[in-house]
């Protein structure tokens, strides 16, 4: 069952931009490891915030990733950017009106 | 600019899965409207919510797909079983690790 992840990260004031620019960074790894869309975006309502929607091929394919080496490595380089806010809801999906 | 909405909606005790239902009933209108992805889902953790991730073509898209009269009568149906709790967020999309 594909599992979705729906997050905010907030960003240390004026490092938004940056935060943005790591999480956008072209990886081969997530595809590999069964993420299917990983969007990125922005909200000016919330100019501290990184928006993220992720869906995965299952919710054990999310967890295993961030044991990952890479993806370690990439969260210790994001954690300068962060400010230590984090939202967001996780979910199993189970259908969508746009297919069968 | 692409356009995400992660919503949490809750549902009257009892009909979440009638909730699920209604939210995943095959629509082509939704295509139509500028609707990319719409998922909708669930957690055992949190038994009387029903969580969707949309992507739309634009924020403008999402706005005019509300004021749509098969949306409206839509989300007039879905009204009896809606607790009138609702969370979540919006966003501009501006990339994917996914894609160049």
């Amino acid at each position: 069952m594909t599992f979705a992840n729906a997050g905010t990260l907030g960003a240390v004031p004026g490092r938004r931009d940056e935060l943005v620019a790591h999480l956008t960074k072209r990886s081969n790894l997530l595809e590999k490891l069964g993420c299917l869309t990983y969007e990125v975006g922005i909200n000016d309502d919330e100019p501290e915030t990184v928006f993220v929607v992720e869906i995965w091929e299952s919710a054990e394919a999310h967890r295993s990733s961030l044991a990952a080496p890479e993806v370690q490595a990439s969260i210790a380089a994001a954690r300068p950017l962060l400010s230590g806010a984090f939202g967001g809801f996780r979910f199993e999906i189970v259908g969508s009106p746009l297919r069968d």
